[in-house]
């Protein structure tokens, strides 16, 4: 895939902590997949459209690393970019990191398309993965 | 109403704290629900169930003083108490206390029944009403 | 106070959303302090620097009307006004709308600031009251 | 390592899901630490006294499947099995499965031992890292 990488600012508030002052582990995933949301939403493909289509992107694996910990208040910057598009389903690559440039956290995000009534994998709508190619290469 | 009072253990997690130390403010509203849901379950009332017939019980409204900060890894009881039953809506009077029996929060919370297709008022179905009035009288 | 209003846009993610196909009522209160945070940053009040000073504001009391339900992918717009400056709390009157201007949740909130290794209520440092009394006059 | 296994029961409550009417992705990370931490209570060992020793376990990687969908009000059984036990960090194998024994999500998990006022790696206190070893041999 090409090089395009979308960059997403996500502010760290009190609902995002936890008890050692830290971001809580399970609030990255949340963080990752807003900026895959804005991401397909510059592309003009507006997730509850694609809902009502009875279409939804659903997270099937996801290998994080946690590099460093990420504190209240702190400015984020999280990227997406898409590693590989198949027939239904996408690959991101995303970093998380902080104000001054260090590494919060990288992951790597398969997403599969389902009809979401019957929760099997359907291909990706053409409107969507053409888009998608273009966008990309 | 009666004076039937249903309780419901919490542990608190990592999840639940904030950078401050404590249980963060949204999460009580989650605890408070955890009991409801599990004393309509004692009741017979599934909300699965009552989705499937495009039913269910939506929160309109909460009054809730937070009085004492839990922490990190205490077990807290949650109780659930029907102060008011009326044709479409329930309302709850709920404290939340600490393993010391400190007082941490108390709230009245009232839930409407809704027709979720439409997000429309609709009497409580008569087999979950007629359940209630029997648990709580 | 003053007529001073504050405004802050949030967007529904999947993350903010529940089974009922509706935003879950706890995650308002999410975006209500979003709103708050985002005021006192304007402000120059950041609240890791208080938190470094041991201050921390924290939520006491929440009056919350659920008016109409906020759907997935929705912009919405938090609203942010203090109501009352007291030595130790402030009460803030918040509304959130839809992109249609339709009234989605009001709430009143009374945050307290203490001294959080204690929990104790404390006055409000006068940096930050002279600067929330200066915007809201 | 041993094929000691631990196993704790997760309810799906309506703050667990998401529109997709499925267990939002990034809350199965909050149930698998649940069954870690309910693991580490079995054997004596509660965090918020790590705490306040200034250590805490973070969670440094995940490696996370996600192979079918938890639906609301679902009872979920969350297995922890120790993998790997080293010097500063435990390698954990999870498995969530449904009433019916359907697999949900597998997933193995690293968390680090850290001094959490500096984040840096720690060496497992010995009193921990001998009682885990006695129960996983």
């Amino acid at each position: 895939m090409g090089t395009a990488e979308f960059n997403w600012p996500v502010r760290v508030y009190y609902e995002d902590t936890d008890a050692g002052g830290i971001v809580y582990n399970a609030n990255y995933l949340k963080f990752l997949e807003r900026a895959r949301t804005e991401w397909l939403r510059t592309l003009g493909i507006e997730q509850d459209t694609l809902l009502e289509q009875d279409i939804a992107f659903v997270v099937r694996h996801v290998d994080i690393q946690f590099r460093q910990a990420a504190r209240f208040n702190q400015q984020l910057n999280v990227s997406c970019h898409v590693a590989e598009l198949k027939r239904a389903s996408i690959v991101f690559e995303q970093k998380i990191i902080d104000e001054s440039g260090s590494l919060i956290v990288s992951a790597a995000v398969t997403v599969a398309c389902v009809r979401i009534s019957q929760m099997k994998p359907v291909a990706i709508p053409e409107a969507v993965s053409g888009v998608i190619l273009r966008a990309t290469n």
